[in-house]
């Protein structure tokens, strides 16, 4: 995954069902390729596989239930997610919190995969015990400010400060992200800054009236 | 839904990641196109959308998680199974049980929406329960039969028949599918017999070494 | 169980915390040694056995996980309930929601165990799902007004009579309870002469600050 | 917690319910008494309080769903626990599998109530997670061995060993036990050789013919 990066979490919004999330991709791609940023796209479940045929962007999975291949209906697989073209996973986002033993073994086999590993966290505990399984990635989202309107480098730049340092504390391998209220391009900048490698957001561009104004805008605090 | 009906659950299987997926959709439309039978796919959560886009066979999701669009990361909402092409849901398959309130809700969202409903259910008195709530149909699959060799309307046809009472002593406008071992044409021929509209099925055909020519026998059954 | 009943859920709340559960089961008994009323408790699990043994009162589980002993850690097991001195359980309530098939499994095991089954629905539909499954009581609560300060019998006395209705015309075997913000003797008056055998309830007594008084006025509906 | 230290989970087993969850209780009191050992015991948790009125000896919960006090039924509080008279919890035991994030959230609250907290993994990099959010112990189980007839610390003593190491490099705070297959004083003695301060262990005891005698043996594994 090259940072610094917007990953940009879809979710499951009205305004990305069907074609919508298909044309959010796109104008994704059309802004990574005008502005060189990194831009990394998390489409609904269903929408994975066209759109990782469809558009020429990195594609994360949303979430994987399983990692391995096996009869069962309804959940999906890291195996399927990496076949349809993802190349890596959001794994215990505040909306899909995810068991301990699950995480790791999640972790494990992104790793065999090849697949990049982003563990979602809640707070500064959290996110060392994340940092303990090694993931690629550990994304801390405050969850009362997650979907909200404010940043977390606004409000409390110093807990991203300090999650960035207890993660170094148990590993200099792994990198964090800032979440949770990111907006606009000043967010960004200030979350590179405070020594996170890229955001990840939602809805401030999901639900915007003009997501690639929005996302234009953003990208110009990705340069450092 | 056309019956008498095959739907054909891909479950996770390996052989239905990624390409294979498409592949298997395309063998389904092909002998659905020979032999005017009535062919339903379930393919994996990530690959629905492009198969609904490229292939022209009705498609049903393998779960829905939701029935509302809402900020959710890595869930399923009805909507997006919808707008990705799908035109009926699995609810409740033996691999991913729901909640009794969330079968009753994704079955009325279904009608509302104008999806096909199919509730999944393991015994006689389950499948009361699911006739009350008024799903298009009742798939009923006696859990030690799944995925096996032998078909239910080999071990325990009775089964079936008292099903079919079952649900019509509950209501009338609730048709019934049998599951589980179903393997070829015989075992349709006589699930039709017993009263049922069609078959659900997976790993005879999904994991066959020659699926097309097993599901092209399987047809055969279809014709009362 | 006697009928006309009141169900008392005791829940979770810090009110009946260690020796106020035990406190609050005595005012039970107590109040229904005076009164003559039928006052099943439900306490904390953790607080299940010792009352039990302490309390002459029937009392139910707020929840059973386990159809079968085995080893699991943390769980509840029926025969563990049972052997405990309970003598029903409540299934399905709305804060513990459970998978249909494991309701069904649920229900039959209390019937070749000879305890006494309530099964929580949030409306009609649900509540016909529930009785086609054979529990002994159905106790139809709309979400909205659970813990709240209107009883269902003021804001929706149609919705009770058409649940017992509805209930009816599945099997004359499964009674009706009233729940959802059932507060004082007039509330239960009505919800006996809408045709239910009793009411749950859990705030309006365990948060009270005068609970043998509260329940004491209520019994009082209970007289038909 | 007195360490080294037996904790013995009871489980479900039907040895347990009811009366003979006091019986078992009753002998490792008495044996503890006798031999000056220290042991846990875990009762089934519908028992739980009436255990801890009783018997004169640590009792820890199998598990606590909630750190807050609320309106929820059929589920346990921590302050439930606490106020029955339990003085710690087991977290995430390999039949109890939580998510991460209630995992830091339940250590977070025993903490703050003065609970000794426990938490259970399966291998050595979720141990390091689960240490690095601070709870008093962590006990490493390989799944494969738990229930089973021999010792990890037969099978793969370098995997305790390895397991201690992880944990102190992590943090000097977090105490490591054994546990899976733990039978005899002999694998209790190498358990504390290891580095490790004591064992969790359940059917060992539990479904032993004579109990007593088990346990009584095993404490002398306990001297170092």
């Amino acid at each position: 995954m090259r940072t610094p990066a917007i990953i940009l979490n879809f979710k499951t919004y009205a305004q990305v069902d069907g074609d919508g999330a298909l044309a959010l991709a796109r104008i994704c791609e059309e802004v990574q390729r005008e502005t060189g940023a990194s831009i990394i796209i998390c489409p609904p479940m269903v929408e994975l596989s066209r759109i990782a045929h469809e558009v020429n962007t990195p594609v994360f999975a949303q979430n994987v239930d399983l990692w391995e291949s096996s009869a069962r209906t309804g959940h999906t697989t890291l195996s399927s997610v990496k076949a349809a073209g993802a190349s890596g996973i959001l794994i215990n986002h505040s909306e899909n919190r995810r068991r301990m033993a699950d995480i790791e073994a999640l972790i494990t086999a992104c790793r065999k995969e090849g697949l990049t590993s982003i563990v979602c966290t809640n707070n500064i505990s959290a996110s060392r015990a994340a940092a303990a399984m090694g993931p690629d990635l550990v994304a801390m989202e405050p969850p009362e400010l997650i979907g909200g309107d404010i940043s977390v480098t606004t409000v409390n730049p110093g807990i991203v400060r300090d999650t960035v340092k207890a993660v170094e504390a148990i590993t200099s391998d792994v990198r964090v992200l800032t979440g949770a209220g990111v907006k606009n391009a000043e967010d960004i900048r200030v979350a590179l800054e405070l020594g996170t490698v890229g955001v990840l957001l939602a809805s401030g561009v999901v639900k915007a009236e003009d997501p690639r104004g929005v996302l234009r805008k953003m990208t110009e605090g990705l340069v450092r």
